[in-house]
């Protein structure tokens, strides 16, 4: 099988699109009578897939949103019809695990063989000997956080360590140079911190960045392809939107608004392609 | 409710241990008959836990064991286990947690509310926006990574950042001073790093400190319980021990062998009461 990175590509290219669309089902914001209904978190999602998988490269479920709500069993079965349906399309577990190797290990199965997803998120504040057991699954993808895209981010990421650099510049170096022989490491950057997004793309410009934080978080759009593309037109890109999808509308017509604005976000992508 | 701290305090009084077991059940080390079950994992930490309760102040179960394999509804009964058996004796979930605060909320839901837990583990590299979600459960704890008992741990936390202080050090002032506005904010610091240990206790003399890294991982107990407590005597340190407990024994002995071993750790501490 083809890497986690080519897959995705060819998904890219196929589609000129680098959307990607987390899936964070916040119960309270389920559209009409769905609100407020775990059952309704199944049917919800199916539709929302249904309706951007024209226009999406990849899906983002995010793990928490299941967790809260003891919600496993909807999560795989969200994964299942995606690799079900539209088995072109991957599915990135947005999980932003860490822990020492033993339990590394752990996560690593609870994403790959138990949910069959096709890559992860990590963070790295442990070390590289703790993103190890998830780079050693060679066809899966491992996107370290680098640069987050919340308000706090600048507080550890933007500190400037003993060579000079910020501490989100020393990670991706490790995380694409020192951690990934397997060839199956990305960078999570934030579309909130457009100055880094840019100094990372110079100094690697092959590498492959996840970055949410368009739509609700205030994200430039134009600028995250600008300055997040590979300039050999080999993507290296996926832009995640999630609020600005999935509760486009908030009745009878959410798969319609989802779809409209999925379209959207592709048709600002589609010219780089 | 006084808060986690006091709570924990009492039970180390009570039972002159700063031992927490760690609940850590992979399936390929249950004994004897269970060897590979899942219908395992439940009765035998019971076991466990029974035969620890003694000489235990708090547990600390392990998430990922129990996500790996699909096994959230035995950690659950665990748990309400622990709280009706041993009702003063905390349980710390150890998630590593970390992501943006809309997202931290729901892994707050899923520690706090879902699992009843009294305390958690969080990672601080996205920074003090997303330890908040936490920390506002004002009678929760939240232990914030620090300095971890991995080898790869030094990679990014001994470095040097621009105060000219090693981030550990940075984010343990962060973690104690600047996101602690609720008093219930402690620290991962491992046993095998003695030396870190050491300077963070002399900087944070009242903080509290969550010790991994003895037994197995080949921490030194008594340089922990000597430079790890506070010297007023109201504790400040808890010292996990998982694999070391849960197989000491691998045959129907494996509640007696893990009693030992509880009891053997215990006994080095209590001179320190």
């Amino acid at each position: 099988m083809d890497g986690f990175f080519s897959r995705l590509s060819q998904e890219q290219k196929n589609k000129k699109s680098y959307l990607c669309v987390g899936l964070d089902p916040h119960l309270d914001r389920l559209p009409g009578q769905w609100k407020g209904d775990a059952a309704g978190v199944v049917p919800f999602l199916k539709e929302i897939i249904d309706q951007t998988q024209e226009f999406a490269c990849c899906y983002k479920p995010q793990i928490a949103y299941f967790a809260a709500y003891g919600l496993e069993q909807q999560l795989a079965q969200v994964i299942s019809y995606l690799k079900a349906q539209y088995p072109s399309c991957p599915v990135i577990l947005d999980a932003k695990r860490n822990d020492i190797g033993a339990t590394a290990e752990m996560y690593a199965q609870e994403a790959f063989k138990r949910y069959q997803a096709d890559a992860i998120t990590v963070n790295p504040y442990m070390g590289g000997d703790t993103v190890e057991p998830y780079t050693r699954f060679t066809d899966k993808g491992v996107f370290v956080l680098c640069r987050t895209s919340n308000d706090g981010a600048k507080e550890l990421q933007n500190l400037t360590v003993g060579d000079g650099q910020p501490l989100y510049s020393f990670v991706a170096e490790r995380a694409l140079k020192g951690w990934n022989k397997n060839k199956n490491v990305g960078l999570v950057v934030g579309a909130t911190a457009i100055k880094e997004l840019r100094k990372i793309r110079d100094r690697f410009p092959e590498a492959w960045f996840l970055v949410p934080g368009v739509g609700a978080q205030g994200g430039d759009l134009k600028a995250v392809i600008e300055y997040g593309r590979r300039v050999d037109g080999e993507g290296g890109l996926i832009i995640n939107s999630s609020r600005g999808i999935l509760y486009a509308g908030d009745g009878d017509d959410f798969g319609t608004k989802a779809r409209e604005e999925a379209a959207r976000l592709q048709a600002e992508m589609a010219p780089s392609f």
